[in-house]
């Protein structure tokens, strides 16, 4: 990856929410040297921020899991699109980047990722031809991307017709679950779905993907992951040996135990986990789902790393207060905000315990206060959240903060 | 408002969602220069858009609202955060801009907006001298802030403090519905806020503001808004004749028809209604609260500007489809998208009758598609959303088309 390609000509300006700089723009660069203190720097509420030292031990601990378990790494980069973060997860081993879109897989390439898998069928023969100008220009540059029907295949066709470039995008035949989302629904269709594209001169299948995401049960996933794995031997058999070990690819947030145990170290073929919201964990969503709740490790091996902290504007009856925050400052689609530390203005801070969210307005959020907590305006409260892909996307840059609530870094997403 | 100050230095790149670009960074007014087409212009899939001719018909219904029933116009900006946007609405007569917070005060003072209402308590000082200095330094501009509790009041003398400009921003006193959000809850605490504040060397109340929002039936809302004109007639009688006429400001996007009968052309108060979501409505939430299915125009006043487009990357089974968006491109806070076309691969569009949007993932939405109706992969479908405000916060560049998909315009926006 090049050296932080989104810093150079990347600016914060007052029209970046939480950061209040009335006097004109700064390169992102400047605003993490200047060492701002958290509570007392440029900025406005809400904020949100990313404590650095659990981003580290989130990005350290799946690096190490994956090594340890003999899967290939490559992290969802829809979850954050921050290109500092994609960035210390291919530092820590990461072999590659997945993405869900074709503006993803476009804006990654630009951040400077060398291997970017794009975890969708692609319709548009435009973007396929893209990757292989892409790939033909650039040796050290890969794409995958999916293909789950007949219309896919085509797509390819059209966009190998009449290519002379050196390479083409390789194409991952995706296996779904019944009644879940994408995906063919059966071996067979698997089976022909890589001859076909095998078939178009240029393209080649070089693997299968799936997402369990839609299984609720570990007895589930370890008969979809089964199912992968024959899927794949099927594929061997079908072409015969080939240059290459195929590829197989899951997702594996909430079931990575079970990926482990199912494909972890196969030889037949490379097995690539896809797991995106680790790097920042949270306190809701992820916090019950994590896989290390099962693991020797323990549900702490992961830490929430996104806090947003909010100001309390109004405590208008005894019980409620309403802070400035809501529905464009943190994901709702799984809980509302977990209230943690509530701190007032002379600097004192206490645990917000018995404090919750009980309902989200666009700009306001709707606190339950416990008889014998007093919560004023003007006190500021940090939140965990759940679910960090619905929470970085409602942010353009987010201060990075140690632990002695030093900023240490202003990172830029690109949604 | 200043010229377009949102359009230099403004660049479409391709790490934005939307818009396919490899080619690099081009200036906004550039692309919008280029008239491209919709569907076979440089843009991927989703893409939200915005209709020409239904913003130009909402931004002219509400200007022709409030002026004929006597209502000053301070739509709120925080549904678009779009100055080009702000520009329509100020240059079609509102009086001035709603924002919801002390950044979007900053981002919509950097467009060049004269007047600026503040629809929240302030509790940091450093904002309302901000606003002070930029009064003093700007005699044409404005900023008005609302106070709803004694340490409101101690945030406006602490700014005061020491102030020696010639001009410092004015106080609205907020009153609240019981069981509600933000405001005082009783006259009486109306009036002492209003008298703490002008006891302040610099400062003054200049009127009452209100939130009918929380209330659900006709009979609440206009017992509220009755409230708040006893409210701003007590506030009269307590300090005797003064130099202008207080505000009385009121939100209204669901009730601008009471609004309108209960203070419309009231002569005591300047009357100012805030209303944001109009400026694009929706085929939801607004299309079925909006106070024009009670009036004379009817409902198809106003009518849905944003169109989602989205194509099908995946038919995997008989009856489902799977589009590429999701909770990263719609709001679905109030309902999830509503399918309106389906255009296939050869430029035929047919209504989407009978499909439904029936769950929504990250970056995928699982369609219901009745028996009949081929959706294949590769097809665009169009979708009309449900809240505006939850919608625009997705996306940071928005084309605007015409009624013959030519692209006539790309617009900003920032949150």
């Amino acid at each position: 990856m090049n050296d932080r390609p989104d810093v150079p000509g990347e600016l914060v300006d007052r029209r970046t929410k939480g950061v209040w700089w009335p006097g004109g723009p700064i390169p992102a660069a400047d605003f993490a040297a200047r060492r701002d203190r958290l509570f007392d720097g440029p900025f406005t509420w809400p904020l949100l921020v990313l404590r650095e030292s659990a981003l580290e031990r989130n990005v350290a601990a799946l690096a190490e899991f994956t090594r340890a378990h003999g899967l290939l790494f490559a992290p969802h980069g829809k979850t954050s699109m921050a290109p500092a973060l994609l960035r210390r997860q291919l530092e820590a081993g990461a072999w590659g980047i997945t993405v869900a879109t074709a503006n993803q897989a476009l804006a990654v390439r630009g951040f400077g990722v060398r291997r970017i898998l794009l975890a969708n069928q692609l319709l548009d023969p435009r973007v396929i031809r893209w990757a292989a100008e892409e790939m033909s220009a650039d040796r050290g540059f890969d794409l995958l991307f999916y293909v789950d029907s007949p219309e896919g295949v085509a797509a390819v066709a059209a966009a190998a017709q009449g290519w002379k470039g050196e390479r083409f995008p390789g194409a991952l035949i995706e296996r779904g679950v019944p009644g879940g989302r994408t995906g063919a629904r059966t071996r067979g269709e698997v089976l022909d779905l890589a001859h076909a594209v095998d078939a178009i001169p240029g393209a080649a299948t070089v693997g299968v993907a799936g997402y369990e995401g839609p299984l609720s049960d570990a007895d589930g996933v370890r008969g979809f992951l089964r199912d992968l794995r024959g899927d794949v031997e099927a594929l061997l058999a079908q072409r015969g040996p080939g240059p290459g070990r195929p590829i197989l690819t899951v997702g594996g947030s909430a079931w990575f135990d079970l990926v482990a145990e199912e494909i972890g170290g196969m030889v037949e073929a490379l097995p690539i986990l896809r797991s995106g919201a680790y790097i920042t964990h949270d306190d809701g969503l992820y916090r019950r789902v994590t896989p290390y709740n099962r693991l020797p490790e323990g549900g702490d091996a992961l830490t929430g790393a996104l806090e947003l902290w909010a100001q309390v504007t109004s405590a208008p009856e005894e019980g409620l207060a309403i802070a400035g925050m809501g529905r464009r400052d943190a994901g709702y689609d799984q809980d509302l905000p977990i209230p943690r530390v509530l701190r007032r203005a002379d600097g004192t801070a206490v645990p917000a315990d018995g404090v919750r969210v009980t309902k989200f307005d666009d700009q306001h959020a709707y606190l339950s206060v416990p008889v014998g907590l007093d919560v004023r305006p003007g006190d500021l409260m940090s939140f965990g959240i759940s679910h960090p892909c619905t929470t970085f996307d409602k942010w353009r840059s987010i201060p990075v903060v140690d632990d002695a609530d030093t900023v240490v870094d202003l990172i830029a997403t690109y949604f």
